[in-house]
């Protein structure tokens, strides 16, 4: 295939110019058809109840007519795990892989070797965690993700988490459905967000719309991070940087897990970080379930360390059945939702469709959206 | 007793002066114990759960040992309706009566006449639409409430459960406790809020902190009252004042109502006034039940023409088991919980406690907190 010849030649370039990048794969695409594969998540009965519904294998991202008239091959599933399941079908000649985060391909380093034709991972929406970042740069490939698609979209379902745990709502909606009435189980530990010590974990771009929007609801905003936020949005907010996370977690009501999932975030909430949290903390994460220790979440629910936890992120995903957030006391969970209502669909769906224009004219994708970049990895993923 | 004495006298002293308000029972408390019955939930086996539960029986606002040291007599009770209730009971003699909205004591007008004694009904919370003011008014008494107590609460409230409807919140949490995971059953209509039209009918206290919340999500705010909000304010949210109801309700994506129960508002949202809003339209009533005509709003979410309800106010409280709210498809209900928080429990519990101190000394209330002052309606319930 003409692609392959193209690599070839790009990796003979490299290497006559003394590159260290010996196994840079080709990033942009040659002339020619492409063999493009979108894992999504199925819709079934509920695609045709809305026409905007992209984000599904039954919308393919709104693609398939696009790519197919000129001359791709666009192949849409959502069966990504187990033996003979349909990606790993197309993993030895496939050029693109589109996933999301929602129902991630799990692109391990064991895909990323027999993907032999495999150039460009792109990730519809935020967090590209599900692929072997490490061993996607070793092959030379390019991962990218549409950065600030659903950015917004994910710092509402926050704040709309904060307050189903500060107010108690989910035993009020219990008794209404059960056909009870009883203000007190309710009222004996619902709160007022105001006044509340809120601290997000991560000020990037969702963790400052999240600050933006809890600003006038008079909490005592603070924020963990590698740097300091502009110093105008903190004179805007009022947000107060805390350089040390230990430090800070003993101050927070609620705390809001915002930084993405790496080596040095996998795990970090467990046994001992969530010991140092104040008595009856409420947790908020939608950034990534594997950040917490799975077991020690439970355990603190069960004893009212964690008086309630929330969230749309889980490992593995989907959810098994019998995975313990299902079933631990206090907890507000959803399937990992937030990132895909439908106007984050269509952003990401036309961020997606953005990049593949410039890989098949082979140009430049906006830089904050590269994870890897041609063998290279972003800064915060090293 | 020596109240009787003083009210007859206050009685003769009105008629003497030839004012109009004949039947005026004297506001101020005369020296000497008063009888003070309080009608609040009942905690049972939550109230030991938080120190700060004051706003149930056994709570009794924290004013037992105050009252009774100054040696007046206080019951509290959640025994409200039906033949031979323990509230009842104490009509005849008491001169005070305590209630909230969250477990309404209905003052009728029958109730009034039997109350020979009673000179103050106070409203811990906010809403003092369970007493027939009109009767009051015409006995001469006074009715106020704790303004400003909880409009914090019921404001922060109202964002949650813009938030859970917008964004669909309850199909995924259903999904997490039976066991599932189908994020196209929940992505397929959740949104993001960023955008879209929101209106409050009432700009009243709640209605202005709803919108002060709700500016930093950049969506379209509209909103409808007697009279235009502050300049300043209209300017800082955004908000555009809508003459005409019926001319803003085709207009919404989300329509919040934030008007208090009165003869004008009693029913307004009927089946006509429904089918003016737009077709999939998301409301939110925290304000008072009776506001909406109950079945119109059942038959709207079956047919699809409302897409979510949400709220916590119901007619008649508590509702009864067979109320069609509960089993309604898209709603997002609980009892009465939005403005009865801890945190707004201490300070209605303040604010009745300061009012008994002044009808003991004979002082004002703060005029806000006056909705029939000694027989004369304020004027938003002319």
């Amino acid at each position: 295939m003409a692609m392959k010849q193209v690599a070839c030649s790009a990796i003979k370039a490299v290497t006559n110019s003394g590159s260290s990048s010996l196994l840079t794969r080709q990033l942009h695409a040659s002339p020619g058809s492409k063999k493009i594969v979108g894992v999504f998540y199925k819709a079934n009965e509920y695609f045709t109840k809305n026409p905007n519904f992209v984000g599904c294998v039954e919308g393919a991202l709104g693609l398939r007519q696009w790519l197919e008239s000129k001359g791709h091959q666009y192949i849409v599933t959502d069966d990504k795990d187990g033996a003979d399941c349909e990606l790993d079908k197309h993993i030895p000649d496939l050029h693109v892989l589109i996933s999301t985060p929602f129902h991630p391909a799990y692109v391990t380093a064991e895909r990323i070797k027999k993907a032999k034709n495999l150039q460009l991972l792109l990730t519809a929406g935020i967090g590209s965690d599900h692929v072997d970042l490490k061993a996607a740069a070793e092959a030379g490939l390019t991962v990218a993700e549409v950065t600030g698609s659903n950015v917004v979209s994910v710092a509402e379902d926050e704040l709309m988490r904060i307050l189903i745990l500060v107010r108690n709502f989910l035993p009020g909606y219990h008794q209404v459905i059960t056909g009870d009435w009883n203000v007190a189980g309710i009222a004996y530990r619902a709160y007022d967000l105001e006044g509340k010590m809120v601290g997000t974990i991560g000020a990037g771009r969702i963790g400052k719309l999240l600050l933006q929007r809890l600003k006038p609801f008079n909490c005592n905003l603070l924020y963990h991070d590698r740097v300091k936020i502009d110093p105008e949005l903190e004179k805007q907010t009022g947000a107060k940087f805390e350089e040390d996370l230990d430090a800070m977690l003993p101050k927070c009501d609620i705390i809001v897990v915002n930084t993405p999932l790496t080596e040095k975030t996998r795990g970090m909430f467990n046994k001992d970080r969530i010991a140092k949290m104040k008595k009856g903390v409420l947790i908020v994460n939608n950034a990534r379930g594997a950040i917490m220790d799975t077991q020690a979440v439970v355990d603190a629910c069960s004893s009212g360390h964690i008086a309630g936890y929330s969230g749309d992120v889980w490992f593995p995903q989907p959810a098994p059945k019998d995975h313990p957030w299902r079933y631990m006391p206090n907890q507000a969970m959803t399937p990992h939702i937030s990132g895909t209502t439908i106007d984050a669909q269509l952003r990401y769906a036309a961020g997606v469709k953005d990049m593949l224009e410039r890989y098949f004219k082979g140009e430049e994708f906006p830089a904050q959206n590269y994870i890897v970049k041609e063998g290279e990895l972003a800064p915060q993923y090293r």
